[in-house]
């Protein structure tokens, strides 16, 4: 179909083909099908924050189909969600757009110093709800980062075997490192490397800033004069760490901001290459037609048709 | 066989028909057969509280065919129970009530600060037992609550593979919330609705006070005007949170209480749409008669012909 | 062939055919064989507490079949040991007496708060190399208890399906109970049951003691009147805990000690029905010819042949 | 070919044929073939130390490939690596080096008191990508040592069902042992006959120092008048540990450091009886020319042409 | 390593990796490695025409691993010889040097009017011994034909899932073609395109002759001007018929001829294009130093090196 989504898909040489035919249906889905590039749709805030806080005000949001028709409206790439709603949302939305079951999440009844989420669906839930992908979350400098990791390669073998696309959300978070640390340009770099080694094809990590956490790393940066200067070129840095650029890595939006942030932020990722965006509360938390118009303003800025 | 029966079996459209045969059988058996009203009884008391401490005063209880021939005297849907007695149960009485294979338990020689049950049965177990169902107890609240997500979500995967019921007991509790919060309307409601994310087909919480431990929840609940006022209005708000009343939740009763206090709670319970009662302590802690008498009244009262 | 061995497999009438007959083995090797009682000698101590301390001093020991030949020498029941060691031993000791392939195992490397042993053998193991039964820790009262019964749990259904006998070590230690709690007579007794509750066919614990570690059982034993003034009185209590004596339960002779004070302990056991011994350091930390005389003579105290 | 080979290869008399296969392929193989001694490269430095730390200053080692054409051309016996990079490198290399995938790894975003690598790869991925053996880190001393020691013994099963070789670095480390205790002699042969009792194929360990850990282990040590004065003593005991000189044990080099240190260490260690090395570091941070003088050089010393 | 062997290896984009990985040991293996020719060493003679006839000439072929051992002596890619002999050669040989194990045959005890061999030998069987790949004879022209594709296509299936090379010796013969047609042009091509649409990643023919056995096929090739006169010629042919050129074809030796007659059929078929010989009774019915002689004689006339 489209010359830059077989070379994307080239990148995965060891990849099982219904792997790489799933992974050619979210990148040619949508408004931005065939570009190479990714919007996503992410909703888990009822698993997350509880029912009352997150549906209450818009009761229209305690029917998780709700979610997954925006995700249509606004013609994103795929629609990111946890188990319980995926069971509702599977028998009519899995012929309508790419669904990504979310595999771990976290409630917040219990708030530990260190990030550990529970495993709380499989490649198995997966295959039976129809998903072309599992989704799952890793926090690098967590002391219960290493579960994580194992529990990503049992389900990256699983996802092997059915022929799924694994996406990884790489969120540095814990005592590990500092609050600067999360978004640090070496740190947000190595997550993506783990995460590539790890197995990913499909790579979420947070825009990095200029700080550095490791003077390690600094030291070697610095040496080796690694442009760091602007958001474009960090996310240049980030993606090459991932295998030299040969992963899709895309960057999330994180909490919800002004408009014009999520714009410029946008156009700054998309100028350092990377691959789009995961867009969660800085969507689905608007009204519906306002969501799906920065949706589509979005989209505009990562296909270059965007008058930026 | 009942519309109400069959009514509440719609509300699992994806689960194995042996599995809504096996909710079927509790949803017809026993002396609320056929009303859509659950009155189960639990015993699990020498796994929790050891040998000597349990049975030395009533030396019947020692041969756990006693709990079982109490719960067919009473009329019971079903019976709750550890490996051990089952193993010794199993052949004689299920052929005559539902089991509920009870999977994970806490013995009292160590006390953590956190509650953190061990697994101590399958679904293999189960199903080489005759039983009809799988019960789980999970901690929300605890640090060790992931884990038993976890647990939880493979024990119904097997459960789905073998057509059983799955029952979860979800019972805030640990160091992420307070003693009050343990029942408070907005945690209660979290919890049904985790367990229903999770995957279970029958609920079991406690009654929700008017206590609310989420600020945030608070807002919400205050903002969108949700009556909360009585023990009838917070059961009504709970069920509400497992899928709009899409869900089988019941209601336990606590420590053991006077008669009369158990009736009301039940009155209230029902008011509310709540689906039933477990109630062990408050029961075969009784002699034989009296406990078969209050459990009868406790029936009387869910399927609406008691006196009230 | 005798009576008392057939009576004793009748209390396992759900175990596989194939578990009977290796428990029947057991039952009818060596020196006791027929009579109902068990002489059982472990060695671990390589794992346990490293290769210089332990094999320095006779290097004979660095070899594991001198022990494996030592409980040939004695006509012990069986021989319990370690993955590594029973890969050497096994094809040629397999044929000469039961052995029991120990699956958990601690080293002293690292000392904790709480025991909580490593799993090292599986029944995978066991079966390979020809076992007739597998070998299993538990410490109730130790943080680390639920993560044990788990792992018996699971070694339990696998033994379950391979035909191999389950032999529990029951012993509570850690920071759930006093030091004088791991040998209470109420307290051994909750171990006995736990291991049954969990699925032992064979399970060892130690002499209990006249203390009574829970407030609670104190009553509840007091009450009931339950003579518990001799060793034989509370091994009596103990047996009776295990499902009413139908299990077989032997007692260790812990850490070394003088001739005579085993002796004396034996002849408690065996009067208050205990099912025989399991020895190790009382044993192999003996000369060769002292320790097949010592062996002997606990096994005439065990079949009623010795002068006493 | 060689009778020292086939020697070696007798002392593994349960092991799988294929295992054997892959034991000789690996004895075979490389300049120092056939000679029973084993020369390995490992590279894991970019999940271990993150990408630019590891590749910034010289962007050739960002490809996985460079290492191991430096281990084909130095004439390793085999290439140890993290699963990422074995997908890349292993469609071309299996067939020209035997490969071990390393299976557990650390990240340093996190550093906890105690070491506890997260399982990053399988034996099933070892399969598949072509691999003679898989690698695993145990290290004694470690709070999470038995979780490792769990982890260790799952991956052998599978290795051994898979007929793969199974190699392991054991390193005490952790709270349980001082700092000086990590290379003591009596913690080193501690560590040797641990992997050995585990089930390991091909041990590595660090070169053991005079120190002892244990008061116990010492007085053993002492009364039986074992000679520990040089390096070539200490190889000789830990070589004894495990199993009396009957597994394939080598050492590391550590630190890098300089040459003559590397070549004095080297001459001790075939000195006592060692097996041969595995050295990262000290060979692949140097020039690709230096690299392979350093290996040569090594490989001389231990099959005995080297002038020492 | 090779530009040509990757090039081959690109030929093959579907299979399997440890596929791609066993062909490229077997191209990279021995003195013609890295030039993209085969020099294949077949052994079978035992079973299809009987042990004396076949050995008793020179009895040092009794033993299987003379046969090895010369295959390795004279630096082949490959040995393929039948089950019996793999499971004496292959637990030291098979690190030696790549093994395709032979998994049909036929006896000469009973001789059919169509050729009809026996099945056996698995993919199973050449997993457990590590070979590279599996070998197995289809008879074109048998009325038995359609049983031995079915049977072939079952191989390539167990072989792929496996990671295996499949290896097709494709001989036309039976009561379907006339005696002359086994090696007519046009029926070895249609051979070996039979082969390759079946799966083959190495298909075997045999020299073809200028007979061409087929009126339409004749008619076809001279409208079409195709040059068949020399051997060269129809090697190319032949080669060309599979998939034009993109299948590794190998040529066989036939019955015992004159050294000089060998080396000149082997330079047509370089000249022609083949990608090297198997050969068998030509190389093993000589003495041990002659064939290595001749063997290295055709090595160096498929690489190019021969003086003529």
């Amino acid at each position: 179909m489209s010359t830059r989504v077989d070379e994307i898909l080239s990148w995965y040489p060891t990849a099982d083909p219904r792997t790489i035919g799933n992974l050619r249906r979210m990148l040619v889905h949508g408004r931005t099908g065939g570009t190479g590039k990714l919007v996503v749709l992410p909703v888990d805030q009822g698993f997350e924050h509880g029912p009352g806080r997150s549906f209450a005000a818009n009761p229209a949001g305690y029917d998780p189909r709700y979610h997954a028709q925006l995700a249509v409206d606004a013609g994103c790439s795929a629609h990111a969600l946890p188990l319980g709603a995926c069971e509702l949302v599977a028998p009519r939305y899995a012929a309508e757009l790419p669904l990504i079951l979310k595999c771990n999440s976290s409630d917040s009844l219990y708030v530990g110093t260190d990030p550990e989420p529970a495993v709380t669906a499989s490649v198995e839930d997966a295959v039976r709800l129809g998903c072309v992908a599992v989704g799952f979350t890793i926090y690098p400098g967590s002391s219960g980062r290493n579960r994580m990791y194992e529990q990503l390669r049992s389900l990256a073998r699983d996802a092997d075997a059915a022929g799924l696309v694994l996406v990884v959300w790489s969120y540095p978070r814990g005592s590990g490192i500092s609050k600067d640390g999360q978004t640090a340009v070496d740190v947000v770099a190595y997550a993506a490397h783990l995460a590539a080694q790890l197995g990913a094809h499909v790579i979420k990590v947070k825009p990095p800033t200029e700080h550095i956490e490791s003077d390690q790393a600094r030291a070697a940066l610095d040496k080796a004069g690694v442009p760091l200067g602007t958001l474009a070129d960090r996310v240049r840095h980030v993606v090459q760490s991932a295998f030299d650029g040969h992963r899709v890595v895309i960057f999330s939006g994180g909490a919800a901001k002004e408009t014009a942030a999520v714009l410029e932020e946008n156009r700054q990722t998309a100028l350092g290459g990377g691959f789009g965006t995961i867009m969660g509360r800085n969507s689905f938390q608007r009204p519906h037609d306002e969501a799906v118009q920065l949706l589509h303003d979005v989209m505009d800025i990562h296909v270059g048709t965007s008058p930026s």
